[in-house]
């Protein structure tokens, strides 16, 4: 039987500079590479502690949801990093020379506070900054 | 600072019918939906335990991933659950009318066995299983 999520995969087109990212500008922690003959790929895994899977659908049909839906008909749309102080963090990145979404968080799923940084800045993956209230 | 990933969104066209695949069919628990006004958006969440970020990469500049990048520059690539038993996984769910991209289990990353099942039959996420040897 399926006992869990194993891994989620990012595919990138530098493997050092998005290994350097993950662990420097979003905090994980680096396990290891690994060349997979079969696959044709070189990979690279960083362990992360009990996220969520989020499914979201439009709100009666308005949003930029609904217009990613008609688009692609659905997929993988985000991927969102805790922080327990997102100005800080916001600060540091846009520093790095990060492009966010929006000026200042917005109110998210639990009543957090969040704010995204846009796909361009990290070779094509949405990444969202969430803080609880 | 971050402290950790928070989830992973994935955008779907029929919440209910997402809910039932990710509870019936890859044994996640539903932990409950919640409408979000800021972001126009019904979400719905599943708590996962443990899992790792994998980055990916073309090895030798072949393979699926490479073309990949060539079409998309970069993205977030596919799901994977763990089985502990992946042919009475893929006898399940072929029974369920899922499409997989090849008939049987080849060798990926931790010499795990691993099969994809095809975006079409998952809203558009390329969902993986493995099975550690």
């Amino acid at each position: 039987m399926i006992t869990g999520l194993d891994h989620i995969a990012i595919a990138v087109p530098d493997l050092e500079k998005a290994i350097q990212r993950f662990v420097e500008d979003f905090g994980l922690t680096f396990k290891g590479k690994e060349d997979v003959e079969d696959a044709l790929t070189s990979t690279a895994f960083f362990p992360v502690d009990k996220p969520s899977i989020e499914l979201i659908h439009p709100l009666r049909g308005q949003g930029p949801v609904q217009k990613y839906l008609e688009k692609k008909g659905g997929g993988m749309h985000h991927l969102c990093f805790r922080s327990d102080d997102i100005e800080a963090d916001v600060e540091r990145l846009k520093a790095k020379g990060y492009q966010f979404l929006t000026e200042a968080p917005t109110i998210g799923a639990h009543n957090c506070r969040v704010i995204f940084i846009h796909p361009k800045s990290c070779d094509g993956v949405l990444v969202e900054l969430n803080q609880p209230q």
